[in-house]
């Protein structure tokens, strides 16, 4: 049996949902709000960050990374020709380097600012940095989220999926991302069309029925965010 | 015939050198400095950071970690049993989640800093930020060297090597940072007698020699930085 300590709205998180969802694999879910330090949780990962995966009694699985290559290398086989790692070296490399770049560039230059300062500023007490929204903050996110999206509707107009001819786990980082900036009504939608359809197509898998539930106490998802018809 | 592109003072590019030179890989050296954005590096790589390898005529590969699977998928059995990459799924994920907190964590709170007031800014036009050092950032890694270094001295006195039995890749990521910082005499040896002892061995190794001939120009390395015997 797997176990995966999250968070609703942790990019990261999301990804490993939809790949454990996309391998049908059966997984008890915990909600962990790594401000809260839990001593038990550092234990488990000392960098205090979600997602963190085990096993039975395994050790822990770190990292959204990490747990990607853990799910190929124990359930891909299963998978067989929808296998989400590319079977070929060179493949491999592209599709990591884009799960690289959604991950951490895109997270760190827009998913990040948005879910902070829009979300879990909600959620953490004042006394740890909740809040108020910085509006400085949010205006560059706007700005960089243009750029991302582009890249994104360029990837998906040359390929047919974001790493290739199939989908992989880089689609599932990307719309990751995507998905919590889309929850608040940031995604600017009509400003990539091929984007925009690469998006549908993922949102519309049985793997993102999960992510489509998922509430914010407070902060009801933009209309359009459960919607496949967008 | 590989080809990197890197820069002597990245820790990155310095744990793709260690890797390559533990494989024995025959490969040419690329200079490469990022703030230039050059059009055909850019072209390589979007995200304009190093390293960035191409094996022949094939597509880029782009960051470390991606780098580490690749060399490991394309030349690791030929280590046999010396291979930097563990066998099992749950070795490896351990690992690689150390991989990830050098490369990321170690980085973005030490190294980064050092490297960046120290050396980077003597080298980068101070259109595009050089210049003399922030002695608060300095002041910030300094009291965070001491957390790593005192983990690195953990994980070294309870295993025999980083990430378990054997030498793997998360001692090569570990020691590329600290050679950085080491560089500048910035690691406080003194505190933790697991780590040095740790960092002497992989130091010794043919692997590292490569790294302790790179120089400054107008910053010589510190006293002991090429001292097997520090």
């Amino acid at each position: 049996m797997l176990k995966l300590f999250h968070h609703p709205f942790s990019s990261a998180s999301r990804f490993v949902r939809l790949m454990l969802a996309e391998h049908e694999a059966k997984v008890e879910m915990v909600v962990e709000r790594p401000w809260e330090r839990r001593p038990d949780f550092l234990a488990l990962n000392p960098a205090a960050t979600v997602p963190v995966m085990v096993e039975n009694d395994g050790p822990p699985i770190v990292g959204p990374a990490t747990i990607m290559e853990y799910v190929d290398e124990t359930r891909g086989y299963a998978l067989s020709d929808r296998r989400l790692m590319p079977n070929h070296p060179e493949a491999r490399a592209e599709m990591r380097r884009l799960v690289d770049w959604f991950g951490h560039k895109m997270q760190d230059e827009v998913t990040q600012y948005f879910a902070m300062e829009k979300l879990l500023k909600l959620e953490i007490p004042a006394s740890l940095g909740g809040g108020a929204p910085d509006n400085q903050v949010l205006r560059v996110a706007r700005l960089n989220v243009k750029h991302h999206l582009r890249y994104i509707g360029w990837l998906a107009g040359t390929r047919n999926w974001l790493a290739g001819d199939r989908l992989t786990f880089a689609d599932l980082a990307a719309a990751a991302e995507l998905s919590v900036i889309d929850y608040l009504g940031e995604v600017p939608w009509d400003e990539d069309a091929h984007a925009k359809a690469w998006y549908a197509r993922v949102k519309s898998r049985p793997s993102f029925r999960g992510l489509l539930q998922d509430k914010m106490p407070g902060l009801p998802a933009n209309r359009i965010y459960a919607d496949l018809d967008f």
